[in-house]
């Protein structure tokens, strides 16, 4: 079993904390693989965070460690956590940052409480060097997840806001912009189906009116607004070879209304 | 063969989307190696990563698959293919991204038709994760590609502008700016040896002329602008430890003239 | 032995250069495995690299192969080096890059003048291709460090500015500030604790004075600032959920002064 752990940080690319995390790694477990998910997530932001793994994590194979680390709280009361979940492995602050993926899975988890697994001396503000990257190597040479300290059966949970429907219409939020600036809503795709809204109906965002689901944004002539289920399972919004974001004036937040047409 | 995969995307650093592609092959590839070439190609700039395939591709040992998605006409009727060149495997959109290696070497290509080589229930817009990803890993594994869809003879060409010359000069433009600012034209090296330019010339370029052709941006004091053949063959023109880009004003595009003197 | 390289390096991630230095290095030792320290060191800043190296090179496993190359001087008379200090070795240009290092550890060195050991026909402004990656790939694949060149018995050297003190207080500089906006300074821990600062004493910086020294930066109540010693062994100061840099308007190179109360 040679090991995949993925990392996910709001590290940035500068500095040289994800390769102190991986050299920590490669000494306890020097066959290991990793695969970065990502460090550019904006810094200290949790849900962020949690909406990339969503999406990612479960796509690897079984087994796998996720390493995630966007840790506001460090040094101060928050949990270091591990967990499992539907065969793949976590570890990471306990605060909110597995809840997106935790909405669909059981988990069993325990509390990093296990100091013979850390690194020696470790310090108050870099716990992804000396606790939460030694639990990840452990975790992918084959430790048990319950040798890594006490059970624990709640974590902190965020939800995202649930949409708000009736027979009328949908009101949901923009919820990811993605570095095209498509913008991604809290609105899934089956919903959409569900009210038959799939062909024509009215939606509002920033400062346009569109007039259909469609099935691409290639479905629409250069330039234009056009809304469609995405990758991730969730109505989108982009400009055919545009940036929505900013062509439409519109950020993470802003308000998405669909009406029966 | 544990098979290399390098991806090529401009799908930036901080959304899911290489994660993604990711671990769609390594769950149908477990020992396969991963390098990124670049995820920052400027959004839907086919051009910028074919200038990037170009100077970077062929380096790597052959049998290497090259995954490269800039495909702004992803879900229209722009077609997946993958190609063999020189040794080499090559999987992504017929937009054109294939057209600085292409130049070079005889390829064969096929469409990718078959879906079973495909994602199950591949998505409209991503087919990064669901079409270019298994066909890389598929390749990577051994399937012949042939087996992965039907013989095409043509793909989509994009040419740079060619420099104009005559015997007084030569005629070019910047066509990439790097990281550094450094300024890349279109004018090849042994254009301007077969042109004696090498020595004494006259260059005009934003808002600067100089008045040779030097070995290395060392060869000119600190601060001062400088042409040289650089490391891809092409003519470059760089401020030493400065950013020519924004000291030249210069930007993408604009024109560069070589006068013999 | 299947041989670890890291990279660090200021080409971006946008170019093709550390794919065209991993190319290289993949053909001479096709089981190499790389791990990338950092590509975003801000241009032709050599300082930061031995800032990120001092950080994360010697936390690698005895054996890795540490490529560096921030090389404002390449082409000119700025030698190429290699050198091997505690078991780790080092590749790259002689401009003080491994200063910070060097510090802590006795090396041998050899300057990179065996042409059999470079890539053929070098180019003259991208010796990280031609020299650099080249020599990491023979050090990885077990050539003596000897080999590659004559003996040289001092590196260029910079050091940083060290801090000043006496009995009433410290004098240091803000070094570096990281993606969180932290503001990483030149002041030992150690020092802080010699003299006694660790609980009371004032710090003043930029537009603001502290109060003591704490032990993490959640010690203190959101958007206050807060200073600690830092995960590196050095004095920072950060704000609680905040970027100090921006909001005390503080840049590197500015002072710190820490007073006996």
């Amino acid at each position: 079993m040679p090991g995949v752990i993925t990392l996910t940080t709001d590290f940035g690319l500068q500095d040289h904390y994800v390769a102190a995390m991986k050299a920590v790694m490669m000494r306890m477990k020097p066959d290991v693989s990793f695969v970065d998910i990502s460090h550019s997530i904006p810094p200290q932001d949790v849900m962020a965070g949690a909406w990339v793994l969503r999406n990612s994590a479960m796509l690897f194979p079984p087994g796998t460690v996720h390493l995630a680390v966007i840790d506001p709280g460090v040094g101060t009361s928050r949990k270091p956590v591990a967990l499992e979940m539907n065969g793949h492995f976590f570890v990471g602050p306990d605060n909110g940052l597995f809840s997106l993926i935790g909405e669909q899975y059981d988990y069993t988890a325990v509390q990093l409480t296990e100091t013979t697994y850390w690194r020696e001396d470790p310090s108050r503000t870099f716990h992804g060097r000396d606790i939460f990257a030694p639990a990840a190597a452990h975790l992918a040479g084959g430790v048990e997840l319950e040798k890594l300290g006490i059970p624990i059966h709640r974590l902190v949970t965020y939800q995202w806001a649930t949409p708000i429907s009736d027979k009328d219409g949908i009101q949901g939020w923009v919820v990811h912009i993605d570095s095209y600036g498509n913008l991604i809503t809290n609105i899934p795709g089956e919903m959409i189906e569900r009210m038959s809204m799939t062909g024509e109906c009215k939606i509002y965002v920033g400062n346009t009116i569109l007039e259909a689901v469609s099935e691409t944004f290639g479905s629409v002539p250069e330039g234009d607004p056009v809304a469609y289920t995405g990758s991730a399972g969730m109505l989108e919004i982009a400009v055919n070879k545009g940036n929505a974001g900013r062509l439409l004036s519109v950020k993470k937040g802003a308000q998405v209304s669909l009406i029966v047409k």
